[in-house]
């Protein structure tokens, strides 16, 4: 569909080719032998890639949406506190899936393109008895990170459930789920996960499969009650069949592949890796001149957020689009016309960015804008230099 | 995964060459131009496939329980009457998801092999106020075809709405949902649609969709509510970009292109074939002594269920596989281990149904069945020339 | 571009999808270290698959006629004299193309259908000194199969080298190569080694090579010169890089995934699949009254021509295509009309024979042809059964 | 095979995905309707790539090399003068070649990177009656651009055919083979043209033919002689099927699909591109104070061949590939460790440029050159927006 065009999205990202050949080989049954043990190995290599091994992982076909929607629906009971620290548009959606279950939610804020400090999320951990926290580890929307290690702590100390949206986040940035005693962690496979959009992943901690096994109330909706997908999930890392729903084969076995990949670099690479290709996105991006959303101190590594200079919109998209790499338009509803979002996540490499920001100076300069041309890529290509 | 071994189960079938390329295509952005295109196409398509121009149709990334939940959940609200012809398996499913909604549930049952008379639902439907009457098109889990025409024109008659799950049949049954007053008819991508599994279908009347519009209880299930999908198909069919969660671009992809292939064939041939390549399935399992589980008048024309014969039992299944071709054991939890599934929808030919029998055959024969060899594929051929 | 229909042809044929996947991947360059590996290995592996662990193997961008013309190019100086035992067309090719490089062709031939008895090519070696004695395997155009090891014995015997056209036939014909003193053995990608067309391969004894190095006159052919070719097979086989021309890196990719799945088989277990799937698809055709050209005593394994019945031309194929078969037409110029031809090689399966045969009987029962419906899957289908 | 590395040599280059999954479709007949339709509009692309409407295609299963080889072996007769116009190893390579059918070569030779003056070609023509002149268009060695429409005016004027090896050119460097009168222009698939390799692709004039057509000694190559692939050639075009070779049906039809780009983005287009893509590679080189083996005004636009700074030889090349682009190492026997090679053709994109000079930057950085980190992209980048 696309071509050879780069697409430098939060998501979808450039796959690797062999995760895209797993997608399109003939499927087999559900229930044969070799997809068992894809699956089965799979789940194994979620343990392994959340950096929680004690876990409980979940593959289900859906989106993120959903892995948050599982998330809400079984350790939510109608009447409970939630507690949801918000840096965006996902946090915001957070909030409505919990109430949709019955929770009450309070909402820990800041202002656009910062993240609220520990303090303030101490303090409303303090008012009250919280069943849950979440947070969204980087919200898509803009480019936020949170201390996701400092929210679980506190999360931890008050009694709460801690869940981290790890949507654009997980397999990037710096997350030990058992470690920092995260109770849920959640993400889609189109993003640093380096699989096609299709599958919802979740992994559980023992506390929290033990909150939803003591709740009162049933588990309001059907599809992601995890009474249906437990057993199926042991099942499958038992190597052995088991039904609910047919999975989505495809889409499993390129999971499977993409997670092959990301332990063969390491995790600790990987994080490294993310931290020096987001840092020469972001000095390119700063020395065209361009402010960004989040604030440098709460930055992402997998994405950037650039506003738009003076006198330019979305249409600039276009011309980067021409000029070969696709990039995504602003999604925050407040300043949704105002800034553009580059992901770089997964397999993305120093080329990805040096060609990224040639186009984004070819969009820019087509518009109008000026600036000393080759200053972005130039300035990206000496931080990736020095991070080598 | 499988080479090149034939898949003949009920779903994941085989699938067309070119769907499983669209597959494996490098994805792009699911708010790119040329997807948008390709989305917006396939929604068209969908409305002439389910023969419903007017419906209004969703594709979820997800798998067919998931259909049945969205049916479920935007439909019933708590304390709703409703009414489940079940034939097996399924039928079972949609009761439970029902009444997780808060339905009451009555259920109109057969015995096992047999489908309910339409004498037996409208009873059923005189005795209380129902808001919606599901009936499963064929049962997965028995072969058994129902009368779908019949049930939606005695919903219709007594002011209910009707749900068809067409998992195993829509697209290769004959089904006409607008002619037929069906409110909702839903499926899931791997089955006669043709797509790899992970999406699920559901084209809901605009009778269900004002059902849905009135109601006054929130939808429970927040992933599955129409309310966050009804905008993204609606803009997408309106050649839009929209967004509430990612959609799975390469499945999207290949169900267009797969959903091109059905309407090329064109729904009336498609209906035929699907009878004589069933007939030739059947009469190659008669021929060869086995029974089947649904009764000749109720036997579905996508999938054939035969019982194993006298001393012989699933392990025939391994044999089969190593004769080259796959097929699926039980799933009735009544009789799970007395009978195997062969599936005969989307693709399949002529040849597929010889090389299934005569892989049957060679089982068969390795298991110390005594039959004439060569019956079943004869009586098979048999009547596909009888058909031509 | 087939979809799914089945590609029943002597070459191309069906090919194994991992093997297609390798043709689809991305090119890398020709002196990559996991290509040098690549294509060091399928070197490696068509010793084992050519029973010829002492041979020189040749892989080179081109068709099986460039085999042959690599073959006797190298071989052949003016004026020598060469013994053609022909069975068909591809040895009347043969001739044509020893006497371009100046060879006094003596011909062995037989009636339609037979081979020449080794007596008769005897008495030819005893005629005069020959410098080479060639020998199809299998020729395409009849589908008679001869007696390699016979004739090569003989050409030892009488101080000749034995050249082997293996295009049918290799690594499904019993062949071996080194045992049985064949000096050449040459064959073609899409033939029974099961990689798409486009690649000639070649297995050269020392003898043979020994003949090459103490020839006077160079060689007239420069692309087809060992010269060139032999240092760079020599360095690919020692993983080292080497240029003369650049190889055909996608094929090379598929072919060693191709050796590889016929050393996982094993020769002997596929010499003997080959002669059981062969006299089912020739027991399935005479059970349709059909004869066949070649007599059944040198009949091939790998494919089958069958005559057409009185009445009945080519056209039928068009039928057989439809109802899902690619079949091929005659070759042999002298009869070309009157009979078509079925491949069954590489990754045959039984149930493409049933498949196979169903669609010659739905095509000769469209054409007006009266045979018992069924009769010839049922024979092939006991053959099966009988050979298991 | 490789991964998402870039393959920037000169030749095999990055493919196109359609291009790519044409390879890995499941093979055809060679004789199939839907391939001759492939096959034919191949043929008939090819005359408008070449600019060569009335000239005579010839697509081949072979190398680069097979090309050369077609020319000089249909071409020459024993004793026939040949002028040999030599940039770098192909013009030596095509000496070679020409005198192993007999012709006696005369040489018009200039220093390493430059390339020789018309007057020195018309010099060499006036000493005798040549019967063909050569020239290679950009030689892959050297990258020298020559002027092939004055060489080829030259030889109209003395009466000589014209042969360009236009294997590192066509379809990139200006060439208008019918305009210009150019006798035969040849390529190889994977070049320019963007397809794997395997693919020999030659263009006939009618002089050519003509001259061929009235040779009086056999062509002496038999796999090469026209005569066997002109009927073919012929058929395919007129939508026939015809059989000489089997012919490499997945290249085939992937070279259909890349002659199908080529066409929709226009010659003239793909000329100016060439142009300013390769000027961007040149000034990024120059900026890292690196010296290019080809002359400015000969310097080809398809390839950059810039030599090693002091103290650093070819092991640069691995810290290139670690750092994602996979490069070539130099190939002119002269000079082969201290130089090495860019390409950039076909689907050659801005970002390629930049991704590439920033992996050379990197190389180079490890090795312990000292220059201006970034010096090089954001010259080749400023390169880029001056020439958009």
């Amino acid at each position: 569909m696309k071509g050879r065009r780069l697409l430098m999205i939060p998501g979808p990202i450039e796959f690797e080719p062999d995760v895209l050949q797993a997608m399109g080989q003939a499927t087999t049954s559900h229930v044969a032998a070799d997809f068992i043990e894809v699956f089965g190995r799979a789940l194994e290599r979620m343990r392994q890639v959340f950096l929680c091994p004690g876990g409980q992982p979940f593959v289900v076909a859906g989106s993120g949406t959903l892995a948050m929607d599982m998330a809400a629906s079984n350790l939510v009971e109608p009447g409970d506190h939630a507690l949801v620290v918000s840096t965006g548009y996902f946090g915001e959606r957070f909030a409505a899936i919990l109430e949709r279950y019955g929770a009450q939610v309070t909402m820990v804020r800041a202002p656009l393109g910062a993240a609220p400090a520990l303090d303030e999320v101490e303090e409303a951990l303090g008012q009250r008895d919280f069943k849950l926290v979440t947070v969204t580890h980087v919200d898509t929307s803009t480019g936020v990170l949170t201390d996701v290690k400092g929210v679980a702590a506190l999360a931890q100390r008050y009694g709460a459930l801690s869940v981290v949206d790890g949507v654009c986040a997980t397999a990037a940035e710096e997350c030990r789920q058992e470690e920092w005693g995260i109770d849920i962690c959640l993400t889609a496979s189109q993003k640093a996960i380096g699989t096609p959009p299709g599958l919802a992943l979740l992994m559980a901690s023992p506390r929290a499969l033990e909150a939803w096994r003591r709740r009162k109330a049933p588990v309001a909706n059907y599809y992601a009650d995890w009474a249906n997908w437990l057993p199926v999930m042991e099942a499958y890392e038992a190597r052995k069949a088991a039904y609910f729903a047919t999975p989505a084969v495809n889409l499993v076995a390129a999971l499977d592949v993409s997670l092959g990949h990301i332990l063969a670099e390491g995790l600790e690479a990987r994080f490294r890796r993310h931290v020096r290709i987001g840092a020469a996105c972001k000095e390119g991006i700063a020395a065209l001149g361009l402010t960004q959303l989040a604030q440098p101190a709460v930055a992402a590594h997998t994405m950037t957020a650039p506003y738009y200079p003076a006198g330019i919109g979305p249409e600039v998209l276009k011309a980067i689009l021409e000029a070969g790499v696709i990039l995504a338009g602003g999604l925050h509803p407040e300043i949704k016309g105002r800034y553009f979002r580059i992901g770089h996540m997964g397999s993305v490499s120093d080329g990805d960015i040096l060609a990224t920001l040639g186009a984004v100076e070819r969009g820019l300069a087509a518009a109008g804008y000026r600036f000393e041309a080759g200053a972005g890529v130039a300035a990206a290509q000496r931080e990736l230099l020095r991070g080598s």
